[in-house]
């Protein structure tokens, strides 16, 4: 039996399915402490058979790196209770002979949309996520990136729209795009929360100019063939159309994409790319041979 | 008998080695016409022995996906001659059983930073450099990032310095960071060449804003565990701390460096990690391979 988890900052999605991504069966319930959260997957995944490979997508960061000694577990977050709690450790208590994969909600996702979703067979791909904060999950060569510690997109610096004097919200660096751009951005600087701006509110040009050179970054960096933009505040009417023409505009003849479509489009999985990509990431049999052979011993 | 080539846009350099990056025995000289260069680095192997692999080290832009018809071919290069000329065909004919494996200039580099020098060991490096324009080579999990069409890092935006005006002089984006900080952009900006700009200038608080911007978007898209700062520019004195300071002061502690050195550090391999990285990539077993299978009947 295949099990995925995609523990989210306040939902959780705890599933049976293939290997390939595809859900069976699966079960949605709000994130609370730690212990009871994964008592209740647990439970809910016994009652249905013993898994042989569980994923685990979860929000970030976490220790990813199979050998260290935060491997595994929740690091440094506001979340109460969450810091330093081992994802993996009650996973393997409960099914000592399942292999066990980890990685971030949001490469889970990537992951997903670039194998069943709207990146499928592209081995270039980015998905970045734009909501309560921003964030993206990269892969080059059919890889998922994990880096050093963690990519942290939201995190990077754009340059202003001219004539914007809005400081940002990021409490670490201000006018980082997700300081400018992420949902709580967008409320503070407009007075209004996304969801409730029109289409045609210069809101969401301004939003276009940040986003475009956002990932205008990605493909200097990375170039991926395309750049999935999902996230609650990419539902908005248009909002693909308008980062497509502004990074047209600044990629000025450089990066031309190979689809006539362009870099930007929206997800294919909507709200099912994290606990795919779960599943997915069950399958991913050199990573899960890493957890095994190297951290045997620490579970 | 393992070979290497790297070819820059005005200077050559054949050499045999080891497959782990060790020149035996080298020559360079000035890059001319394409045949002309080709025919006379083929002479020099010849007359030493028969290759059995050769690594290609090339000024980008290059055809790097096996199966593309540009595959192995200078793409446009405002250099005569060059543009469309196939960088594997002569090769080929000229060792017909050699294993012939290519990639970018700035790759080969990085490869050899990270194998053996400047980040020897480490899995997720950055190379950057900084001369007639600004290029960067990644590895992330120990594998060079080729993307979709190619990295070409020196055409990302970054934020103005404040109470910059300078309008940037590159003729597609003007002020992207090739635009702003290569050597001909401090030239035309400052009036002065680069080398001949006194530490203490303020050119260089300028350059040293821009470059930790433009390194802030590496660490954010592909998490690094070192960045190394290289080519002409590069050589200035106290470059490198200016940039890792304000790299510290903009990344505001986020993305904390394994290293107590930071990140930003200089090339230990000098004016030769071009030429071991073609040595390394000689080695590279699976590339050859997908070389060997895919194109075997283009060659």
């Amino acid at each position: 039996m295949i099990a995925g988890i995609e523990l989210g900052g306040t939902k959780t999605v705890i599933a049976i399915g293939t290997a390939e991504g595809r859900v069976i069966k699966e079960c949605r319930f709000p994130t609370t402490h730690p212990e009871e959260t994964l008592d209740f997957a647990i439970n809910w995944l016994a009652r249905r058979g013993v898994p042989t490979h569980i994923g685990i997508a979860a929000f970030g960061p976490v220790g990813l790196v199979p050998g260290r000694a935060n491997f595994g577990k929740v690091l440094a977050t506001p979340k109460p209770g969450w810091a330093g709690f081992s994802l993996t450790n009650k996973f393997a208590a409960a099914f000592p002979n399942a292999r066990l994969a980890l990685d971030t909600d949001v490469n889970a996702a990537a992951l997903a949309e670039a194998q069943i979703g709207a990146a499928a067979g592209l081995d270039d791909v980015a998905y970045i996520t734009i909501g309560t904060g921003i964030g993206g999950g990269i892969l080059t060569g059919g890889r998922l990136v994990h880096g050093a510690i963690h990519p942290e997109f939201g995190h990077l610096k754009v340059p202003r729209m001219p004539g914007d004097e809005y400081p940002g919200i990021c409490p670490f660096h201000r006018d980082c795009l997700e300081g400018l751009a992420s949902g709580p951005a967008i409320h503070a600087r407009w007075g209004t929360p996304s969801h409730e701006i029109p289409s045609g509110h210069p809101a969401w040009e301004t939003e276009a100019w940040y986003l475009a050179h956002g990932i205008l970054s990605l493909l200097a960096i990375v170039s991926p063939s395309r750049v999935i933009v999902g996230g609650g505040v990419s539902q908005a009417d248009g909002l693909h159309q308008l980062i497509s023409r502004k990074l047209e505009e600044i990629a000025a003849g450089y990066f031309p994409p190979a689809a006539e479509a362009g870099y930007v489009v929206p997800p294919a999985l909507g709200q099912d790319a994290g606990i795919c990509g779960a599943l997915l990431i069950s399958g991913m049999q050199s990573f899960c041979e890493r957890l095994t052979n190297e951290n045997a011993g620490e579970w």
